[in-house]
């Protein structure tokens, strides 16, 4: 079991009239990840309308906020705990048996055009051993060939930009090789989290994106960007692709500044908490029926 | 209440290895649209698993069959009651009070990138009459910049090659009304049928694709295309753009042949069934919270 | 006759090993632009090349520089002649009657995907009146809908775009309106330059990208984005688009810093010069058959 | 020295106005590409005008076509000298020695987005051997990872589609192979042609593009769609990509029927005349400075 403990400060500057926004920042509340405590703040006296989604256990937050400044402070600890596999055991599931709740998740998407890809991954990964260690040469692929560099990347890159620019950010890791892995017909899809142990290459914490990729009957956990241990992620949103797991949609004239994240593991033998360490054993943290 | 008997015939040939094929030809189950008989034929000896999504009343048929010839063939009968009202009464609704399994369809998908669009509705449609009046401002748009013209796009076409293209078929024109109305902060989404009454220049009876747009607090009905009467519609398919709602997904090496595909409309004063026209009427099958 | 002043700094760190540059920063030297006098001064000992080409009188520099930093400063003193026009006696010529020279210009290009935009155009400018009044009508169509955006676009953003994102600078502008000219059959072309009384709001002087369209038998001056009276435009590059026209292409692992560019007109009626204004008359400092 | 002899029909049906037509059909007239004989046949009474590039010896047809069919018959016969050199001997020219005339061959264009594929060059190719061999990389990995597939592209597809899609036809081999040397800084072109000897995979007789490619001082023929012996191929066009090299540009409603071109090679001990074979050295047919 993890113990993590973050906070999220996200400040706005609202023009002329009010604005409505759509935050998806509250730990998401599934079967292997609790929300021990949590605690919102808002700089103005609003009262946020908070939707989960069932099947996901991800939480959408509405408000409308008035001209001036607005800020939105979220802190909470979650307890996370995984599953464990070995690579061998993890198959790739025949079309025929999928879950039907597992289908949309080999569709192409608004940043995942795995339609256009079908040649591409027969020549790349056509021979790889099927299950687990052809979901891993794909990751493989992503990681060795495109460079992680902020900038290179805005927010209409999709995964082809990325097999024909070779660079971006974690989303577009992550757009990548989801878009490859539907083209092998492997369900992948798109979480956003905030993680314990970036490599401090990547800069401050920040929001993260990484993928869940469906063998056997779990989804598992994969980050291509490879700048953190996966044992260390919280799920905030899961979707097909970034157009469904945007932090915050903002509907208005509004200025935006960066966001501030901190992240710790509470760990010690005392109290049964382990650090986020990176491991060779595969992690799910969803299984294929329940959240 | 209209009646309309129509029959899909849909032909393979599979090569050297059984392959797996996902269907959405079946009718969809809603409040609206009663299936009164149906009949499906496989010309191979498999057993089809047929999956029904609970919010949308849409079947999929999931089948693995083997090489050789393959045919499918499927008929139904449907009674459809539409819900009819005035544009007056026909309102935006605020992003703050949508119904929460209505917002992902103001986000962008495969086809339909609206977060490239917000300038441009702001320009062309930021000063017309919210509510159903902007709505028909933006189907009038598509129809009059784009010409029908089969053989104009393929299946990578988006909204945007659409716009600057102007030219396409039915899933074209569909998916720049959509990408508009959601960059407009309307959610809209894509809906597959067949039709009666199709203007016979664009063809013989085909799959046709058409868009739904949430107002008030239904989905209401448009048909950018303009090549049929929206009342002629029969649903099968409903999702964010073609990606979702294809009517065959086909997996491994398949030839296909063009679909075949008829319609009739049952009338007369004896049974109390009307035939499907244009009418000025604004037409909803499908409320917010029931399918 | 107008008098302009002007000169560029550029600076650049390069690092590990010596890097080649192309610059195309020296006054184009023709019929319309005579260079007065100029100065060239490199921080480091290397010989440069430069080349003349015939056709349009620019000139290219070639160098090859060291590890570490380089500094390249231009200053010229040129005289412009401009020949003037009524926009009633400018016609487009036919396909059959066009100068072979100037054919390539009809054609798509890297940026400029004329080819798309048959539809469109027809649309859009297929009733205006042909000749000047229709290459003004394009030119307004682009002012009025493309937000003038620092920030907007990059190096990869071609006409395509800036129709659907409608934000673009002055290299946005240029491309789109040139698109739109070739795909009416009007031949147009790209050319850089320093301009002399840009609006304050465009930020400080910089390289500028503005469009000359060929009527009757001159290539004729128009700036899309507006910023700036054309009559006090300096010719640096001439090409089909930015792709051609780079004010330095860099061939090497180099962190380039902004340009500082200053520019300043010679007037007084003691020395028989005027200063840049905005006029009615169309410009043109291009002939069809001398440069 | 080969000799080739050709013929080319091509057939339209003009609507209701007199269209404009550029033809690049003539053979080219080069140092090493004698026109024996040729003749033009024309079904209208109309009478073209043809332009000749002095660089490229590129020959332009303008005519103005009448309401109704049109036909127009070429046919030439054609004396081909090769150039022949071991690839030991062919070097990658420094950016700084390039020839003038042979620069803009190292610039993005219209269907080769060089620009956009710095790291994806470094990263395939950075470690070939520089010179022929590298060169010779990129062919076969162009030839390797793409399908020959009629109707796979159109006339929008370019090199990063290619990238993407794995699939085309010689034009699509010719622009991928051209983006991926011109981001490595090595200069290279397009020609059209038809040619002698065509795999009869790739069906009938057709216009055909090609690749040279500037190394040392000469351009080097190479065929990445590996259809043909480079030693059968007559050129027609030369350019930066299919922009420039349409063997028909038709201005105005016209319907185009499939061109038919017949070719064949003489020979015989006793004419001197050699038959186009694969061989082991490679072939220029245009020196840096003559055509």
């Amino acid at each position: 079991m993890i113990r993590l403990k973050f906070d999220i400060k996200l400040s706005y500057e609202i023009a002329d009239s009010a604005s409505d926004f759509i935050f998806n920042i509250h730990a998401a509340q599934t079967h292997h990840q609790v929300v021990v405590i949590e605690q919102l703040y808002l700089s103005q006296p609003v009262t946020p309308v908070v939707y989960t989604d069932l099947t996901y256990g991800t939480r959408y937050m509405r408000l409308k906020a008035a001209p001036g400044p607005l800020t939105v402070c979220y802190e909470a600890t979650v307890d996370i705990s995984h599953h464990f596999d070995s690579p061998e055991n993890l198959a790739e599931v025949p079309i025929s048996q999928l879950p039907s709740e597992v289908l949309p998740y080999i569709y192409p998407s608004r940043y995942c055009q795995s339609d256009r890809l079908g040649k591409l991954v027969i020549w790349e990964f056509g021979h790889a051993q099927p299950g687990y260690r052809r979901v891993q040469a794909i990751q493989d692929w992503v990681r060795r060939r495109t460079s992680f560099l902020p900038g290179s990347s805005n927010s209409n890159t999709s995964a082809t930009d990325t097999i024909i620019e070779q660079a971006g950010v974690c989303r577009d890791f992550a757009h990548l090789m989801i878009a490859l892995c539907r083209a092998m017909n492997i369900p992948a899809r798109f979480v956003t989290g905030i993680n314990y142990g970036v490599d401090t290459k990547a800069g401050p914490t920040d929001f993260h994106a990484y993928v869940e990729v469906f063998l056997t009957n779990r989804w598992y956990t994969f980050d291509p960007s490879g700048i953190s241990p996966p044992m260390g992620l919280v799920r905030l949103g899961t979707g097909r692709d970034a157009a469904d797991t945007s932090f915050a949609t903002v509907f208005g004239s509004v200025n935006s500044f960066s966001p501030v994240i901190k992240i710790e593991a509470i760990d010690g033998p005392t109290n049964g908490f382990t650090l986020p360490r990176y491991c060779t054993e595969v992690l799910s943290t969803h299984a294929a029926f329940v959240k």
